[in-house]
């Protein structure tokens, strides 16, 4: 039995080294992306006088044959700019195809071409954003009075509703969002142009590839827009804190559809029956976020570490970025949509969580509240109302059960009246504590009506927003076509 | 011999569990802030009504003289927030002091303490990249026409200027700028008033509080306020963007500080001599830049990590995310003022920056678009300059000094005149290939000056609206200052 | 008000730059082993002659008397080895003092320091690990026969004792135990005499220092052995594993002690009572050991992420190394002591557990087994065991009281009596699935008592080899001690 | 122009969840152990007696077809064992196909195809680093007595041989060596028959599997078994340490290949040559390897954080812990395949190096160590060299050049003979330097002859422990196949 090594090695060290350098899989992702970036150039070309109307004419026709051929193996091609381009070559013929790279170089057309990839990935997490966070906006609404323990330490700690549970994330998704809008900006800029590090005597202009492609702005200086990929790293960054701040929700399912909390289930579509015990379903789905987050970590630390210590000018390091960058995109939306349908298809169990309230002593901070507001120093109650919670706790019965000699025993010295606190104690319901409860952005229920209004406003808002920003970007490729089809005729 | 573990344990678990659980020596860092965030929610207390004046007057009173004292050391103390109200309680008694903590709990409170002194330090590296940007800017205008070589893969790619490598990063800083200011955005919200996770019954208004400490808006969902940390990861995955960048300047220095490379020369300030050869200089402090922006990926790597798969809510796990968030401030601050400082005391060799020029076959590229200028296919013009280059380099002679008969070998069937392109090869010297660079953002001498002038006003405006942004906070905490006096006279 | 970074600048560059190279502060650990290794070095200078008896005197005396008064704060110094050898210095005077440096760099120096204090921490750690173990052996026997269910994907999965759980977390950790084994070969390596890079013409004795100090054996190519920092890296990586372990006991004790869970009960040294609600206790230092274990994480990354693409030599990045090995130490020793001490005085509620596996379905994998025993394939009986469990899930019944007419309707066309299914369902009770379950290492009472004696074992063999491995070093010191008083005489 | 997202979306929601969840990608990496673990697993049922010749002999026959067909595109299934499974009760019948998966579950399974790829793989890269230490040692042997500058911080820093430099890369490769060997005891171990957590009442023996499949002893605890992936954890952050001593060596012919070092020169086949400058080469590979590095750090990190805090028990997240582990063993493999045939390809500049050594003052350490061994202390000897040097420096000249005058000026008031020193300064060449170092394991002549005959020993003693370990298992799986042959039969 050889080894795999030595039967690896048995393919000869040149296979091992095409294999090595080979980006060619990763690459398949950006293949209409090079192409279309192709053809803004040469459109380029032709309009600023460097390559003549009839060659144009044929490395658009041949570029244009790839898209519709597909005919992609390029077995001994180490990367698809290579692949494009000798196709190109030998459609178009060297005379004319052997233009079409002319005043560019592959440092400059890779970040070109993961820019333009990556542009479309933000718009789509963010649309997917977008959408999720409706889904949760309208759960919320549902369950503006489904009452639920809220948790600290995963220990029940105040009154709430589920909906705040929804509104809780839904302002974290947004603030994803923002991050993610904001990268959009510095990654939506045109590299094209800035040559191998130096940029080129030859009479370009970046500007016409910049409105052809439909960037915002240039990456202007040519060793920078070469040699950085800070926008990658932040990209993939923020994909990790979204993938963060999904992977709480899924662990809160997780723990919920535990047959001890039992507050939720999954619906049969995202989550694995077991064979034999069929009533039961495992959160495969959940858990697969978490561990999809921990990669995207890993991926995040290994571009960043791949930047590190690197000199100036591009060096190829920067290509095993590519790849980490790609499926930070394929988790982030495979998450994203994922949730919003898992939590769409959930199945609340509202009696077991208004229980959980019920058989719990979190009315107690209510009564602390309430004593404050009569005067009593916020220390002073707490320490009484821990008095008569442990009494309640050893004689088995809930607050509002207490008689008045607990209730004396527990007030010690303190002036207040123990009828009066045993009022407290018997008005201190879990509806109660919710109807009170009114400090800006808090759990109860004045607050979860007045923040799903401005939520809805603000997803409208965003959506809008985000429309205008996909239909710049279409707009901008529709005209490019045009100018294609129109150097074709 | 005990081992170091068994020495330790022979303290005794509960100082074991003390330094476990303890964060008091990262939270000396957050002092400042906790007074004061809890100078203002008194203030917002007594405006509320919820406390009276002379309750108010007590606990500001005892605030400040810690401020003055500063009789630190909480020897049993898990925490700050602990000490502080400790002190407050001893100072101002139980029933005055005991009201401090009203309305508010651990879990706002550190997220507050957190957020004030992350803006800050967000400014003062806002403030860092400006400065360093500036003399940057001036090295830039120094080096204009200061010829070097341009590096892909540490190889001598194309002729270039000084002043090129000096705006590429300064154009990569000002994104870090972006970022940082994006993350401010999201840092400037006010958590207090969210309480342990669910908000509060007693009438208290955030807004206040918002506006006395200088705060954009709320973090107004109360578990969001108190649960979420992805302003603190967003942070400092934008430190370690920063951090990579300025590596990669580290990285050249200290290969351009090498015998072979010789191009600059650090100043003592910034460069350790050796004992015994003391024209050697190590270029520590930017090895040092390297060490740490690792540490500081690793700082970004962990506390997504801290942050991955946490039920939703306050868990003691963010505790760890401090310390991290403190270095990587630290670390960002020194390395940004030492880059300046450093390079704006640098030697540059000059004459061994143009020497490297000159021994190169750089011209190489200027002579290929020349020819495709002149109509000949970029890979036709590759190819022919390729063949000169060969011969020049076998017979090492520069290209200039090619004779025609090597030409016309290079130039084999096709119709372009050999002399014409001895004519091209004689004028393809480093001040010419400058001189017709012209492309947008290129290393030609035209486009430095351009670029010089452009980032001038672009950094004029950025400093504007940076003072503007430090001057509107210390306006809050000037006039919450005045409050509190009047309160205390 | 200035900000932060302005203050800062005020201090003046030379105090930013002390500020930003100094170790000082993470070197006061390795203060006791610089000071060890100097003495070493010295003993090995005289024996081979470079040095005099009266040089080596004095400068042992001076050595000995830092170990004494520990006057150690080297305002302005970088280092430890710089503030050491400046007050031998000062005491020996330059002309003996000035030869404590011969032959030795600071190079090896600091890798030597490193590994002293590396194996004191590793010694220590699996002196920990072994206590550890011993105390979750004694839970395991004394939970021999409490019922418990076992869980894949947080869903009760299988009857199991909750001796099995923790001889898990035994096997798992006397893995880590194992790995920081196999790395201690490889820090308790003696670099001293490799000098800055490449040895030295000075009859030194590098095997002299090897036998003072303790070590097993030279790392001895002096390039390697100044530069090379993957001891420190692996060191930071197994650390980073035994926490990833022990996290994933914390996370089972933060779920446990959940109030839906109700399994255990922390003891109040290891948990943190609410204020208001005494009878909760907060799991803090379970999540601080999840938190602490994302740091190792990270600090591993960053270890890893310094050493990647450093040239060959030693390079200051390096120096960045140290205080995240530290902090691995102190993290594990923390985390294992506590971890010991936290599941020793855990209260467990049997009676919680053992109706968790009552009031589940788990029987059906028993009575699923029980089929296949009598012939019936796995995938048969596995889905006749699962229209059984729909049945009784249904009719909210346990297993055991489904009647005959419900039993043939699962049946369907099998051969297989209805009324030995009958019996196989009625005999399914948790007792005997855990007296037939005797696969090997599997949950069944037996294999309990098997594995429960057989580690006993395993550690008092492990605890032996340890000692050993502690006695040996001891000796090497006492050896050392002796050899310096000696001079001192 | 829709966004990919949406693009994506229109596939429906269970496409995508399909692609979220499944890892048949990856998993086609393990379906030959998946079902020769399956065959094994048979063939202990069979004489287990737990299922019958036919049947053993039906299913055999079915795993043994997919092994030739290789019809493997299974479309919907969401892992290679349920694809495996369904063609095995699709081609024996559900009566004898539906009992393969008998005492087994997908827990136990995946951790077993784990480690059996995974012990492969680190027979692999074992045997890639014993081939290139070889490869390695070669070239030491050829440049014993290729003088060039050893480095600290990129400094020249004291005379060296590159043999050396060789000999230091073997140690530190035979270091990763030494711990991925560790490492393959921890995964050559059988956790098959573990059952989902808790092990199985069928009367199973995990020791004839264990037998068959070349395991070295039982992961024996059920739960452990299923549960646990450090040994994961462990072998990628083995894998990450072993690229980090590659990465450095990579950095170094960076550095080394460019045009001013000029050190060495890569051969084609591991270099891209420039289009327009053929003379240049991209040390491309090289940086590719350092990439690489980069992102098994990453992976490393991502493991390890998907297993930190997970609840114990089987969870999905560990699925994303496979392509992780996969791509770290690509990595690997590549690499140090590559490092060997690219060094041994490698055109070593002797003569640049030579020049290097004598154009810098590095004879002044040797100047210095010379007055040490004639009794001066050592900083004082410094001192005087340190001048001497300052002095050559000044007037451009070499040590050896200084006059008289110049060297009285230097020694000041100390007794030393100024013409000792000149004949000192006057033999301190670089040859003398190397024939006078001779400290253990120093750059010395005679030390680079000594260590490279202890290394060719080493390696052979390595070499063919390491063939047995191979045989060993070649054996067991040859009695394996002879079994499975004799129930075919």
């Amino acid at each position: 039995m050889p080894s795999v090594y030595r039967a690896r090695l048995g393919k000869g060290m040149d296979k091992i080294t095409l294999g090595y350098v080979s980006s060619m899989h990763s690459d398949m992702q950006i293949l209409e992306y090079d192409i279309l970036g192709s053809c803004a150039h040469t459109l380029m070309l032709l309009k600023c006088k460097i390559i003549q109307k009839s060659d144009a004419k044929k490395i658009l026709s041949a570029l244009n044959s790839i898209k519709e051929k597909d005919l992609m193996r390029g077995g001994e091609s180490e990367d698809v700019h290579e692949i494009v381009e000798s196709i190109v070559i030998r459609k178009a013929g060297l005379k004319s195809g052997g233009r079409m790279h002319t005043a560019r170089s592959r440092n400059d057309q890779v970040s070109l071409d993961m820019r333009m990839k990556m542009r479309d990935d933000i718009l789509g997490i963010c649309g997917g954003i977008l959408d999720c966070t409706n889904l949760l906006l309208k759960l919320a609404e549902k369950h503006r009075r489904t009452i639920m323990p809220l948790y600290t330490h995963m220990q029940q700690a105040q009154t709430g509703t589920l909906s705040h549970y929804f509104l809780a994330h839904i302002d974290a998704l947004l603030r994803d969002f923002e991050r993610l809008e904001s990268t959009y900006s510095r990654v939506n800029q045109n590299p094209l142009g800035a040559g191998p590090v130096g940029g080129t005597s030859l009479p370009i202009d970046r500007k016409e590839t910049l409105r052809l492609l439909g960037f915002d702005k240039l990456v202007e200086n040519s060793i920078d827009a070469t040699s950085s990929r800070d926008f990658a790293a932040e990209y993939v960054c923020n994909i990790a804190i979204l993938m963060t701040n999904i992977s709480r929700i899924a662990e809160d399912l997780v723990v919920w559809s535990s047959s001890e909390f039992s507050f939720v289930e999954l619906s049969d579509k995202f989550a694995s029956p077991s064979s034999v015990m069929p009533q039961k379903k495992n959160p495969d789905i959940m858990e697969l976020t978490r561990g999809k987050t921990a990669m995207t970590i890993g991926g995040a630390a290994g571009i960043l570490s791949a930047i590190k210590g690197l000199s100036t000018g591009y060096g190829r390091d920067l290509q095993e970025i590519k790849p980490k960058v790609w499926s930070a995109s394929d988790t982030a939306m495979g998450a994203i949509a994922i949730l919003g349908a898992s939590l769409s298809s959930i199945k609340v169990n509202d009696g077991v969580m208004r229980k959980a309230v019920e058989g719990s002593y979190m009315a107690a901070l209510d009564v602390a509240e309430q004593l404050v507001l009569d005067g009593m120093p916020f220390r002073e109650a707490h320490k009484i109302t821990a008095l008569l919670v442990q009494k309640a706790h050893a004689d088995k019965i809930s607050l509002s059960k207490l008689d008045l000699r607990a209730i004396r025993a527990a007030i010690g010295k303190n002036s207040i009246k123990s009828t009066y606190v045993q009022s407290v104690l018997k008005s201190a319901t879990a509806s109660a504590s919710l109807r009170k409860r009114k400090s800006a952005g808090s759990a109860g229920f004045a607050e979860q009506k007045r923040m799903i209004i401005s939520r809805k406003k603000l997803l409208a808002k965003l959506h809008k927003k985000h429309m205008k920003q996909e239909k710049k970007l279409a707009d901008a490729l529709n005209y490019t076509s045009a100018r294609i089809s129109k150097v074709l005729k």
